[in-house]
């Protein structure tokens, strides 16, 4: 199973908008993913294709405001192409562009109900940041992202901290 | 009418979100505003402070991946707070931090049912963008954004272009 990894560009915006809500098994997702970020931070996200055919994506950025700081704000896979390791694929893509840039962590959040997600990022190495409620033993930051928008934040070292190295391969998981 | 200027940050995001749909009329402009621009990119995000209580905010970053460009994603300005030059106050704010970090240029946008946010962008220096189609003489991109999220486009200069040398005082001009 061969995956083409380049930079995403506004080429893509209009495919993945046409796809994400069903790629998310009918979550309305679309509202989450203006155009802004297919446009200015393209250097540190990526698209996966497979015979030409995009596969899943990754959007993230490094924090222009906290040095040594990346974030990964959303990361899309084909529900098709789920299994094959292309989660983990995609992050290792982005941990290197942001080690390159020279930060040393990186964040991303998930939605509590989404617990395939945060068992990808425990899998990836990724730390559970305390919360101020906890749901079936998972940390929850209540109403983190606008109006009631419960979160699950992770946090994962990108240097000589040991996390990452007993990742397997993603089953099926999506931040969000 | 003296405004305090300082960088928006972290603290300002729950008012900000109590606030949000009401300062644009009812319309649902919460889930646009993810916590995350008011964590990555304070160093180019402003609060406006009147007696110690939030007038006005505009979170802007500089483009990671477009050399010398800087963006504008979201202006808000309390209702009872309009009319005072705060929208110019602000952008004028951004247009300095954004010229500052080496930009040339600053795009925004907005819906195109927001006539007072075109005029003031107008006002503001800032020239419409060509769009695929036209809606009462204003250039419209149809699914700018999301989906079915019909945008108008501004671009303007921030040196040697003597864009914004006849700049008004804002009448509730906002974005989106």
């Amino acid at each position: 199973m061969t995956f083409q990894i380049r930079q995403l560009g506004t080429a893509d915006y209009p495919f993945v908008i046409s796809v994400i809500d069903q790629w998310w098994g009918g979550r309305q997702m679309s509202d989450m993913l203006p155009r802004l970020f297919f446009e200015h931070f393209t250097d540190t996200s990526f698209a996966a294709e497979r015979d030409g055919r995009l596969a899943g994506f990754l959007v993230g950025f490094v924090s222009q405001s906290r040095p040594g700081e990346a974030y990964i704000h959303f990361v899309g896979v084909d529900p098709a192409e789920r299994g094959n390791g292309l989660g983990r694929l995609l992050y290792e893509t982005f941990f290197q562009a942001a080690g390159a840039r020279g930060c040393v962590l990186v964040r991303a959040i998930t939605s509590p109900v989404n617990r395939g997600s945060v068992a990808f990022h425990q899998r990836m190495g990724f730390q559970l940041e305390p919360g101020d409620a906890e749901v079936d033993g998972i940390p929850v930051s209540p109403g983190y992202d606008g109006r009631g928008g419960d979160r699950v934040r992770f946090i994962r070292g990108l240097r000589g901290s040991g996390h990452g190295a007993r990742t397997q391969s993603a089953a099926g998981g999506l931040n969000r």
